[in-house]
């Protein structure tokens, strides 16, 4: 168990050795940890060593001018300047609030950027605004769409934050695939095949094989295949890449960097655009309907939903975000485990930079 | 068959017999044919005895006052007036539409409407001002989210149009559930069981009986279970619901007025907001990039997509909205095949109006 401060002022510290501002790397730590903090273990420190990584190949760029390149009353476009995801989308969520509260809501389709971690945190920052919060990336391409062989979608997280009143916020955050890529990497370690539906392998047929995808298979769209629905998976990952990478002027589609993968540059020259992309908004709650009634209803609708009669073996139906805020306030306890692989991976980037990172 | 002239005239009498201003009746007509044209039977003309039942149930006012009741530079909201929801939302579209051009982007949350036919049409009237369109309506609980037993969210779907260049749009259009309702009553007829994960019996556990949700059940998320990514699907359908109905004022969750069922109105003093609701939106493409470049991009994105590998046993890869393209091109010609129930059931509203509805 490590806690989730000293978590959070390792990896400041090792952004800090990275170039970063000190503010910067202070953001990109608390953005990075609160992952783990939710229990999206995946997109929390285990994924430090693949930032260092982007560093080391010169792929991020430790003090980004993070710049409007163009703008209208609810919307703007961002350069990132590759700046970490990290430090670039909460500045654009900044934006987007900016305008929402100027113009009711606030777009922002962000270009030349990289990977942002947990797509969530930058939905959940409009809460504290009385505002609606959005948020979605995509990424380098693992997904087969509907009858494709070839990987030519991310997963393309979603995320959409509500505030309530007495309730806790509604916070949906998900991949568009039947399962995230970390979810298979669980079941590498356990030596378990996938359920149905998750993967396909390198023909193009249905696979059980937690490996499938570093084996020239893909992820499949939420759905799995099409009598289950994945044109639908397919629709709402292709949207997140058209408004994150087409809208914005960034690469889409098979063109999506890689999340840290070496030798990506060498293919810089075919790009199609800048960088990764993102798509964020915002939307004032009372550019709707007065707040406080708005939220009233949101706790009824949230205690109506949380209230209706489970199915057999089942406790309670849980509302968009009740697991990871529970876990949240666990983790803010008692701390945050990691696997030992993920322990000895924070220990070599210590030693890389001339740090040091307590074992468990 | 039956041309889709002869169809968009025979239902625009109808509305007209209904009590609707003519050019009213005529618009309605058209997006209700649209989806005839489409493919999308289930939202055409076979939904017509529907609207005549809502009429004469005082559920719908044929002639509403569609007014806009709040509304900052980029949002609206539009109180229909329980006016049909063909009428009410092309309205709330073009408040969008006019929106986006003033302020980039502009959305709409609709209350006090009805059932809106197919939400492609909406999101389909941005692209001709190189707009991205979306629509967005939540419909009468026959949805069980993830672990519940009570039904609690329609079908609620989702469409988004994106306008592309030499290639042709972009356009999702999908029921955030496994399968849309229209595809159990094909079952029923076959008398052929669901595959997995479409619906769930009345104590809840999973089915395969196409008759379920008649029996008590109810459809199932998009993902069908949680192993199959339910939750997510349960995420996109509260997520409708809420844009449909918390934030305009209208219904919400198990409250949203089913469509066009005898004895709804008695329980009207229980509701929680005004009728159905509906969310729009538009975002000028030129707010983000210049228009020209993003639609050579698209086509780009477009023709990668439809060029990738498909897999064993499938032709092609296919963009959202390329079989109901290449099916409108096919109708518009040979005409619009019926069902001998849904002739008969025309027929006996042309009896009750002292119309004519000619036979196949």
């Amino acid at each position: 168990m490590h806690s989730y401060t000293y978590l959070q002022d390792f990896v400041k510290q090792v952004f800090i050795k990275m170039g970063c501002p000190i503010e910067e790397a202070d953001l990109a730590a608390t953005i990075l940890v609160a992952a783990d903090l939710r229990g999206i273990d995946s997109h929390g420190v285990a994924r430090l060593p693949g930032y260092v990584r982007l560093a080391s190949l010169n792929r991020v760029n430790p003090t980004p001018q993070v710049r409007i390149v163009h703008e209208t009353p609810s919307t703007a476009v961002i350069d990132g300047d590759a700046g970490l995801g990290l430090v670039v989308a909460p500045k654009a969520m900044q934006v987007a609030i900016e305008k929402a509260r100027q113009a009711g809501t606030g777009w922002v389709a962000i270009r030349n950027s990289n990977h942002f971690g947990m797509a969530g945190y930058y939905a959940m920052m409009a809460l504290a605004h009385d505002m609606i919060g959005m948020a979605m990336t995509h990424a380098g391409p693992l997904v087969a769409p509907t009858f494709s062989k070839d990987k030519l979608l991310g997963t393309n997280p979603i995320a959409v934050a509500v505030p309530a009143g007495k309730q806790p916020p509604f916070v949906a955050d998900f991949a568009t695939t039947t399962a995230a890529y970390g979810k298979l990497e669980i079941l590498q370690r356990k030596g378990l095949p996938t359920p149905s539906g998750w993967v396909q392998d390198a023909a193009g047929d249905p696979s059980f094989d937690a490996h499938a995808v570093k084996n020239g298979g893909a992820l499949l769209p939420l759905g799995g295949d099409r009598e289950h629905g994945s044109h639908k998976g397919y629709c709402l990952g292709a949207t997140v890449d058209i408004f994150s990478g087409v809208l914005s002027g960034a690469n889409y589609g098979p063109w999506v960097p890689p999340f840290a993968t070496a030798g990506f540059m060498t293919s810089a020259a075919q790009l199609v655009g800048a960088g990764t992309g993102h798509f964020l908004g915002a939307m004032r709650v009372d550019a709707f309907r007065p707040a406080e009634e708005f939220k009233q209803h949101m706790d009824n609708w949230i205690t109506t939903f949380r209230q209706a009669t489970p199915v057999p073996g089942q406790p309670q139906v849980l509302i968009p975000g009740d697991i990871e805020r529970e876990l949240e306030a666990e983790r803010r306890q008692t701390g945050i485990p990691l696997l030992s692989q993920v322990v000895n991976s924070l220990q070599e980037i210590a030693d890389k930079f001339g740090l040091r990172f307590e074992g468990n």
